[in-house]
């Protein structure tokens, strides 16, 4: 199934898509898409939904993450174009959850930021309690799949004293969605086409077949350290093709348009712009 | 005023001290310390309020904490102390929002953790939404403030790929409070006494005075990078005295008691555990 939520920013209601494509109001059976609702999604028929009517923002497909944890390097040939070995562990590194908006919303390039890029991923939706979990047992608390688009500034993540946080976490920085897709609608899941265009130009190409650690070792191997909750979200890492990678760089303007998709899991659509 | 959350870890209810030291239910007033009521806190006489039977747990002083930001080598001694220079501009990470824990609960050492260590540090409650405020403003912005434990387990922080998030990110790695003590009731928070003993011996010993960057210039700083919001906790670095600092390093074990102290602020005592 794929679910959505549908909305103003912080109203978001939840909806479904019925087998026509057609966004259906899930308000009347969950109060959202968060929390307990994701450790069992509702079974039920789209077409017994009211349809929702016109052409409403869509919003992230996840309300209340608790936790946005991300993955660093997980592509050998994106490790290669940065110019790093492949890492012998998950990098692990967490994004504000304020930084999460809609896949339509426009992204906002912060005072001061001169090298903002781009990194189209898949995002794991976790839907049941994880820690210490197995390899083998990791997919079962997955609720379903999304698009992540770890925004960047590189100056601000690696130029100025410590950690990447400072360039990972600014507002609008983790555009997310459209869709939330159950893991059985998804298929194999180390099978997913990932792409990102910028004004119309292919950037970034991939597959998730050639990730470094698979969504099922990444999911046990953060459960050994921190309690995985209903709710948080795991981007995967990029594949190669980001801004900073290419010859000459390439970093975001205002006026630029991202477009990205992960086949099965939708397509966002992000306007950039310049904080005033 | 000294406010605190007590009652079972998830089902905290609102409190406040009476002149006397006693914990008076607010629930009657509020729903809970977290978001908006953190813009606003109840000025009200505790005495009109019924009184905590019996001594139930003290929980974090805050509920629904979105970010949990920390500042790393904010002490000049500190940051010699582990043989770094003093940073240019504030060293920022985040540590994941269900690492906190209340100030007398046990803090698990993950499986496989052999050099955990502590950090006593001041934490700032964001009361009021923060964006691009200025330094003279910043402390508008502030509810109130409370002691944050900043538990690290050092390999995982720093022999393990990456960024610093795996060894702070554990579970219980954030004890926080008792109290959320209102920034009128603290005075000149540049003027703050912390401190933390291990088992009874003195571990470290500081003051906000020797802190490199101001609470006021965080703040400022931090809301130029990313929307502060109300309920949001930022931990503002450790003074010297770490047991990675030690020579030989000291690093935490089953059964030990860390007894951690701002002035003004409380006490936190938390004994040492193992996870199974």
């Amino acid at each position: 199934m794929i679910f959505a939520r549908f909305g103003e920013t912080g109203q978001e209601k939840p909806g479904v898509l019925d087998d026509q494509g057609r966004l259906r109001d899930l308000s009347g059976v969950v109060p959202d898409l968060a929390g307990a609702v994701l450790a069992d999604l509702p079974r039920i028929d789209p077409e017994s939904l009211p349809l929702v009517a016109g052409t409403p923002r869509i919003g992230p497909p996840v309300g209340q993450v608790g936790k946005l944890i991300c993955i660093g390097l997980n592509y050998t040939d994106h490790a290669e174009e940065v110019g790093v070995a492949a890492p012998p562990e998950p990098v692990v590194f967490l994004k504000a959850t304020s930084a999460i908006c809609g896949p339509q919303d426009p992204v906002y390039l912060p005072r001061g930021a001169e090298k903002g890029d781009w990194e189209v991923e898949l995002g794991v939706v976790i839907g049941r309690r994880a820690k210490y979990v197995t390899e083998a047992e990791a997919l079962d608390h997955v609720a379903g799949y999304t698009i992540v688009n770890d925004v960047s500034e590189r100056a601000f993540q690696m130029e100025r004293a410590g950690q990447w946080t400072k360039g990972k976490s600014c507002d609008t920085f983790a555009p997310m969605g459209p869709w939330l897709v159950t893991a059985d609608a998804v298929g194999d899941v180390q099978a997913l086409d990932l792409s990102l265009d910028l004004n119309g130009a292919r950037m970034q190409t991939g597959t998730t077949a050639r990730m470094i650690f698979s969504v099922a070792h990444i999911v046990a191997y953060l459960s050994a350290l921190m309690t995985l909750e209903p709710g948080d979200v795991i981007a995967t890492g990029t594949p190669p093709g980001v801004g900073m990678g290419r010859k000459p760089p390439r970093y975001l303007t205002e006026g630029d348009e991202m477009v990205v998709r992960i086949s099965g899991l939708g397509e966002q659509r992000s306007p950039v712009r310049r904080d005033p």
